[in-house]
């Protein structure tokens, strides 16, 4: 599937070998050494592929696939075409995450430093990191075992970067610490001034920025997002969370852990986030809220007020969902009234 | 006019050869050899510059300007002044851009790989291509004839870019295959992982993301924007679109050609847009939506919903333009009622 | 309170000098001379350091604070708790400012040119201009006294920048004049093509962009926010005014004196703001308009029409923010009636 030209496959992989990388259960599998050369989509794959149904939209596609093999849940077990293995788990689509990445894992770091990149003498380099062509690296930066540093990625001085970190292409990293495993796309700014200033008639004076960017495990911050360090408290982004790009994150903001957060997203300074919070694309969020765990916001909502846990919200002022539906079928109901 | 700092004027030029390139017609002209000097707007036009008259409402000024020559439809002909010369043409705005790009062209690639540019040996660099300071090309990449890569820009492995393309200062293209005569701006992130996670309770687990970019020819994508590559199928952009700055294309998005996508623009993963849809600034598209050809989309709107061929639409949730501004007339007599 | 690794601290001060910075009169303070080591907020600082009070929801904290000194209002000074020093102006906030900015003043300059940048012959440097690791200066370009073009930046041909100007890590300026004291932040593009064509059926024809950017002195750029260049007129930033990250200013826009344009805002082509206008965040502005001096607008309004001075504006499309106001609250109570 994979153009060869951009992406290694790792495998032929044996069926047990798969299995328990899927942490999934073998059915229907007569000889579990037999291997598998690829992953493949349900409606394309053959008998030397793995594929997965979790979207039961495609049960059909599911009963007439040629696959060697497919990742199912347990209960649509019977529907399989006769000869297909199935490896079986109640979370499907996390199992097929886990076999892809074993068939096309991300390219190790070539643990060199290219000559073209400029490391301050007092910065520490992590065994088998790898810092790219015209990368550069500022005094007393700390980067972790197995990190990449892209090309032109820009790591300013003081910055502490964690194990197995990624840095895309370009990117600068200021005024900051890094978790671990965590990946930060190309284009990304982070730990740049935060907007403050003392506004006035006579003018705007710019007031320090003298706080930091602290960024947990395993995130994600996807190209061109900006993160603004704080003001005096730092702006913080806890493990798991996922942004997307062109994402602003304003000085002081606290996101907590394993939070959504899609492109086009702006968060306002010194508001705080939960745990788990979804909030789709171009959402705007006013400074100094508090928008609680499990919170799920509408894209393109604007949002006012704090917001309580697990609630759901859309609209510009956000309500709860079902109060924004009222009124935009409210609305429509009215205009084809009058329209009449 | 222009900054010549900036600009190298290529001209002079004869009537005769403008008229060429303007494809037009030479009309109340003694000399078709005369020469010009120079374009210019049509208040500020002398005796040896060329202007245009495309937007009705400066029919005035082009009754009082000075310009020696003037591209014009044939309509307003008998409204020229006396002693100007006309270039006459039903399309007078694409003769100008013409005419204009011949007195001002894009400087010409250097030809030379900059000593301070990092290119693998196995990249394959196209005649008379220009790359430029700290610029990367990495492995067994191939740079067309004639191409701008520019000072800082980052062209990952494997990637094709086509014949007199140019992509801007600090770019960075990955996992792409990028057409002829295409201009991608600075700072722009292409390529990289598409927003994929399987989520879960426990947190959300990376999804390989194995598709890829493919770029039309002569298509254009402005400063900071963003495409993300395919997750098995690819991203795709057809010949000629303009995406302008900011934007967000998501993984596996496919757009047809000729379309114009105006800044802030944000569309989600899997949707498809047919040909010569145009899309007003900060237009979000949900994902896996079908966007028909011709389709015009009102700035600041939300697409939830198919959009059948030609349609225009506005609001969010998007609605035919006509229901959307009975819907805001509608709330504002109903406010005003409320108020009085 | 700064982590060193990031902030050096100048202090320490004598109380005398720090009034001195703050334009403030010193109260209650029987030894003017003694020495302060920090800054540090209202309920954190303790004997030895400067705190403020401007946001009056802290005057409870105020009140049980164990700062040294203080800087207050005229009107609070007779909330003082005991023993504490006070630093009496009519603007707090500013004055803090300015006495943070003496505690933690921004790294000078170094003064040398990172022999991996890569510096035009005929290009200018002023004296004690600090060119980083990998920068870039096109041909002719003038970069004034004092300045620091960050790593990876790229100075296009031709382009002069004031003195004490600072150009982020990774931002590009092309085709621009750029005036004293300013800070364009990482990842910001200057100076690109405006996104302008003749379109048609058959193709959307490249118009060139012949025109400048223009920026003036005390201004300041979010990161990866973008500025075009203007068609033919420039395009202009006023002194004084501040832009947000992500930002989106197209061609031939003018902005002028002191304005504050929060993250996400997009300014359509040729559209002309006065001075002391505020854009809330995700705010999108259509094309040739003209926004009086002093206007406010609520955050993610869309504005469609000229708007008078002095204005304050909200919704999209924007209209005053009372008529906003009512039409939001007329929409939820004819729902709220509905859905009884």
């Amino acid at each position: 599937m994979a153009d060869s030209r951009f992406f290694a496959n790792a495998g032929p992989f044996s069926l047990a070998h798969i299995a328990e990388t899927a942490g999934a259960e073998i059915v229907n599998a007569p000889d579990s050494e037999r291997e598998f050369h690829d992953v493949m989509p349900i409606d394309q794959a053959g008998a030397a592929h793995v594929s997965f149904l979790d979207n039961r939209k495609y049960t059909e596609k599911f009963r007439a696939s040629s696959a060697g093999a497919c990742i199912v849940a347990p209960d649509v077990v019977d529907q399989a075409p006769d000869g297909m293995s199935l490896l079986v788990t109640p979370e499907p689509y996390h199992a097929y995450a886990r076999v892809a990445a074993m068939f096309y894992p991300m390219p190790l770091p070539n643990g060199a430093v290219h000559p073209s990149a400029s490391v301050a003498d007092d910065a520490v380099i992590g065994e088998n990191a790898e810092i790219g062509p015209s990368a550069v690296i500022g005094a007393k930066a700390e980067i972790g075992m197995g990190c990449v540093i892209s090309a032109g990625a820009v790591i300013g001085a003081g910055v502490k970067i964690g194990d197995n970190t990624r840095v895309g292409a370009n990117a600068s990293v200021a005024h900051a610490i890094v978790g671990t495993n965590t990946i930060i796309h190309s284009g990304v700014c982070i730990g740049q001034d935060g907007f403050g200033f003392a506004m006035g008639p006579g003018g705007h004076v710019k007031v320090p920025q003298l706080g930091r960017v602290i960024i947990g495990d395993n995130v994600e911050i996807g190209a061109n997002s900006c993160v603004d360090r704080g003001t005096g408290p730092d702006t913080v982004i806890g493990d798991g969370t996922k942004i997307d790009n062109l994402v602003q994150i304003a000085h002081n903001v606290q996101i907590g852990q394993n939070c959504v957060i899609v492109s086009h997203v702006g968060i306002s300074g010194s508001t705080e986030l939960g745990d788990f919070v979804v909030l789709g694309g171009q959402v705007g969020i006013a400074g100094h809220l508090k928008i609680g765990s499990g919170v799920r916001v509408a894209a393109q909502s604007g949002i006012m007020r704090n917001v309580e846990p697990g609630l759901e919200i859309g609209g510009s002022p956000a309500k709860p969902i079902k109060t924004w539906f009222r009124e935009l079928t409210t609305i429509e109901r009215l205009a084809r009234k009058k329209g009449s």
